[in-house]
């Protein structure tokens, strides 16, 4: 890979890969015109000549390279090159591959050829993959593990998704604080291969007990003579299986860390939690939060079966229709009024609309002052006091300005006021409600990205047609 | 920081800092209400007290701490609180701060104060901060700057934000193919410390062309007689300045890389690329991708001044305005149809909201499939044929059964078929729309995550009326 830009070279493979494909389906139709006989013979050939190129290339990609690959095809395309790939590296595809495909993967597989493919893993990756995997078979995959590697797997899959415990991993170097950096040099060279990420060593005393890590660089910036008690860290940032991932993510980004000590309450070490492993969560609950913002449940694969992604959007579907039935009904409570002045009908969804739009900027600030833990119950008052002037501005200056547009098209002044008035008071509410639905959620302990969204647009909907056709009653009557 | 989860650490400081600014200013206003003289001489005394205890609390928290403290505090505590962070932690302080943060305090300090600070800083930290600070400050500084350092600055400042030439630093090991690991391990040992995040050590011929890597694994594992050019990596992932920085993360991530070397076109080594500016660079992209897509251009700091905050928002709000206005108009057009049947005007906004929740769902799935690559020219097609049969699929079973409600409401077959139609119909068009705007912003050059929503909205609420509206015109008059 030497000296060209990764992606590039990845974009080539695939292209590569596409085309190669591409040639396969052609080389079949064309064939399928020919008569029979001829046809199997060309066919056989040409087929085993494509997907013994198509072997070959894909033994040059990286385990998370042929991942990539498959989630940019589709279905027919994605089982085709999956079976070329070595049955060796098959494990080690489906850990880097997203939950969609995995599950998409999985299922494609035969259940033997799955378990063949499996039982090449270890806990760690297991623990990984526990919750795609059918039940049954992760048992009689757990059966043929060792029984320290057994008891690894079910504790890490007790842990809850998101906190450390699910994401630490047993692969780390150990070492005894009474050793000499000699000593240490020898055993690490008897080992000969380190885990990855591994820039610390972690110092324990004689009952396992989490003393302080010894850094890849001070072994070598010391001399060998030294004792690892003398030169080792003590002052460590370290974690507890409980602690959350997102937690444990934010600390890493803080303090530039690469992998970190994992200790129970007593302080024994249990594991180690590494940067690969949290970059991958950060990246994956960044994108799972921009989807379920969107109303989608988790990650969807992109060339899910229409059925299953038809399924996937109805709980959605069905909150907003529920949402904007309830809005409507607030409409038809004001049918009378529409009726005397149907310009009511043409204004009214401009002043839910905004409402919605500026409550939604409100709602994500706050998101982010949470999810950044900024937001704090001392300065909550000072937050909400700054959102309502913000909005009081906005509404005077653009309410003003829609009142002037409303009068240029209807020349009615009082229709104009009603206009004017009722954006300046859904601004107001959209802020408040901006503020407040994200924090209650909260305070329920719900995820704020979550429903946040949903909930404001109800409300600016409703008060926006409530207010607008209420005022207007009361004084365009 | 042994053995204790950082984030209660760091919840537990600050509230004690905050519990010691409410004190501060608790005193301040008993003591206002005390006599002159009485007054000035306890304010000193308490005033003074709190402040020491206050720099103690902050000398023991790490600058990135200290940062997110001031994040979450409202500007009169914010300013109180930088002025007693010591001097010489304050350019560390200003480099981990988010960048609406820097600015409010670059605009807050003191000119000399501000020159001071940040002449204590390298090349590679004006760099970060470059953008915030006054350009004329910037030039001085520069002038007091070696001339390697200078190149550097100018060099990194010259290359687009979003590139690994922005991002890369100029900190390295650097070592000769021709040298032993003895030698180099020597040579580490004089110079006391590595830079942070030193996994790899990299190595270059004669002519500074860079020639592979050795980690410091590879240093530890290996006898020191061996040569470099014999136990170096040769295959690695290497970025040239102009590179994406979105597909370095990306390539951090699939590779679970730690440090990798930047070279220019002719192989030269350049700088290096670590995964702690890779994080912060994810991290912040995604907190800005979410405000990004509420329109809100960039970062806000949570206390930034109304005034600053409302103007924030007027791009956005007016682009809104103008797109409801113009939709609005659309309902106009039939106005005489609405004044024969009011239930229109009451059912209309379900048709168009639901056509901008779905549409918004295709929409959230196409850029996060472009933002990984999985969207290629192969594989358009095909995603839009699932996207409008899962749209047509959805038409039918709830445009249905809003048909129904309709019918139950207003006992009016026509309309109620009518609404079930409209439904389908904008489904349909908010799924194609979904997919081809993103597709259109990405062609033209744009990110499809700033403008999509906003068109998208447009369309399905303007479509939304229209058919629903002119259906109506057409069957029910």
């Amino acid at each position: 890979m030497n000296a060209s830009p990764t992606s590039n070279r990845l974009q080539d493979s695939l292209r590569q890969i596409t085309e190669l494909l591409d040639k396969h389906r052609l080389v079949e139709t064309m064939v399928h015109s020919q008569d029979t006989r001829r046809r199997a013979l060309i066919e056989s050939l040409v087929h085993r000549q494509h997907l013994v190129e198509l072997q070959i290339r894909l033994q040059r990609l990286h385990p998370a390279d042929i991942a990539f690959v498959l989630e940019t095809l589709a279905p027919e395309h994605r089982l085709l090159v999956w079976e070329q790939v070595s049955p060796a590296r098959r494990g080690e595809v489906l850990l880097e591959a997203s939950h969609g495909v995995r599950e998409w993967l999985i299922e494609a597989t035969d259940r033997e050829e799955l378990k063949a493919l499996l039982s090449q893993l270890d806990a760690d990756d297991l623990s990984d993959l526990a919750e795609e995997l059918p039940v049954a078979l992760l048992q009689e995959l757990s059966q043929a593990l060792s029984a320290d590697e057994r008891n690894w797997l079910r504790s890490s899959m007790a842990f809850a998704d998101d906190s450390v415990g699910h994401l630490m991993s047993s692969e780390m170097v150990i070492i005894r604080d009474s050793a000499t950096l000699e000593q240490v040099a020898l055993e690490l060279r008897r080992r000969r291969e380190l885990p990855e990420q591994t820039d610390l060593l972690f110092v324990v005393d004689g009952r396992h007990v989490f003393k302080g890590v010894l850094g890849l660089q001070t072994l070598v910036l010391n001399e060998p003579q030294r004792r690892v008690a003398d030169v080792m860290a003590t002052e460590v940032v370290t974690f507890t299986p409980e602690n959350k991932a997102g937690d444990a993510a934010q600390a890493f980004e803080r303090y530039d860390l690469v992998s970190a000590p994992v200790v129970d309450t007593r302080g024994k070490l249990l594991g180690r939690l590494t940067i690969d492993a949290v970059v991958d969560f950060i990246r994956e609950r960044s994108q799972t939060e921009a989807l379920n913002r969107a109303g989608l449940s988790g990650e969807e694969d992109l060339f899910a079966p229409i059925w299953h992604s038809a399924r996937n959007r109805w709980l959605w579907l069905s909150i907003n229709l529920v949402t904007a039935f309830l809005a409507s009904r607030v409409i038809s409570l004001f049918e009378d009024t529409i009726a005397q002045l149907v310009a009511l009908a043409t204004l009214m969804p401009i002043v839910a609309g905004i409402g919605g739009n500026t409550g939604n900027q409100t709602v994500a600030l706050v998101i982010r002052g949470f999810a950044l833990g900024q937001i704090q119950p001392g300065n909550i008052t000072h937050l909400l006091f700054k959102e309502l002037s913000v909005s009081l501005l906005n509404g005077i200056v653009w309410g003003g300005a829609m009142g002037l547009l409303a009068f240029a098209l209807y020349q009615n002044g009082q229709l104009s006021l009603v206009m004017g008035a009722a954006m300046l008071l859904n601004l107001i509410i959209a802020a408040l409600v901006g503020i407040l639905v994200p924090l209650g959620l909260r305070r329920l302990g719900r995820d704020p990205a979550l429903g946040s969204s949903v909930l404001l647009t109800f409300t600016t909907d409703s008060m926006g047609f409530f207010i607008f056709l209420g005022l207007a009653t009361l004084f365009l009557r």
